[in-house]
């Protein structure tokens, strides 16, 4: 068992994974959001694509038994747990622009675009090339009537946790995120752990 | 006026527009779809994005008065009308996987992404840049209570149209659409017509 990391409140990390490690990601206080991103460690311009992987599993709603695809159409990672049920993948980072978008009265924050863009830039990830992000725990339901969506506090209590397997070597990038409406209004952690294969 | 252009039945094309231009996109048959892209054409890099544009419309049904963000979250189209009211912003291209993946039975076709990526090459368009494309007419329905999605024939009857002004300099490609399922199963034209601000 490997040990176990903590993203502070607002902030991102990123990190290599093997194709066969496995990736557990926990809500430690519960209603927290974690935007994950994934690139081909070997090629970045292959990135995680929500709509290839809405397609291919025919629901917005994912979980154990689904399958995150690239925008090349190959697995990037397989959810094998899931103790929530609830996440999106139809939403970008929150940012500087979303902030001021929906909350102008707010200090601005980079929010997790630029805790991503941060995060990421090591690995030799552009910004520009960060897409909707699988946003685990975030909990945005559609009607189905009127398409509204609505972005609602998460349905994690402490401990929830959401656990992947790497089909490629990938590069991850990972947040606990900065927006209020995400989190029930509130900024907490969010802690992972990589075991490997 | 401008003339129209017709793009035959799976196939693809692309061009330039102006800020202020307009574009209308015309289904001339009926329940046919055309997915459109669109790249800022001095910086390629910025492109228009799905997921900064539901978060900012706070619906997945997007139809006139609604504008369409790029990755950096600026507008690069705003709709301006719409005779359908249902379109798709959920789904990238169909390619040859996606054909391998829902019609193992048919010929395989290079889909709506390789239509683009081939007329959006001589743009400097990289295949690896496509994302998801706004899909005129196609018509995804999205299951509020399962989250279910389904890909059903287009609400559009001939002659039915979406028109979009430019809100900066764009490469813009748009297709109409080689997927059974999306077409109601059958292959028609797309027309499109660029007016000049």
């Amino acid at each position: 068992m490997s040990d176990t990391i903590e993203i502070p409140p607002r902030s991102g990390d990123a990190f290599r994974m093997r194709s066969g490690d496995s990736l557990t990601v926990i809500d430690p206080c519960g209603r927290q959001v974690a935007d994950l991103l994934a690139f081909n460690a070997e090629d970045l311009g292959e990135v995680i694509s929500s709509g290839r992987t809405l397609d291919y599993a025919e629901t917005i709603r994912l979980t154990t038994g689904h399958r995150l695809y690239s925008n090349r159409s190959r697995v990037m990672l397989d959810i094998v747990e899931d103790t929530v049920g609830m996440h999106d993948f139809l939403l970008t980072p929150c940012s500087v622009d979303t902030f001021d978008h929906f909350y102008p009265d707010l200090p601005r924050h980079r929010g997790c675009f630029g805790n991503l863009a941060a995060a990421l830039e090591p690995h030799g990830v552009q910004p520009d090339r960060i897409p909707v992000a699988f946003n685990c725990f975030m909990n945005v339901p559609v009607d189905g009537e009127t398409g509204r969506l609505q972005v609602l506090p998460p349905l994690s209590g402490p401990g929830d946790h959401i656990r992947f397997v790497a089909r490629m070597d990938l590069v991850i990038g990972l947040t606990a995120c900065s927006a209020p409406a995400s989190n029930g209004g509130s900024f907490k952690p969010i802690r992972y752990r990589v075991d490997r294969a």
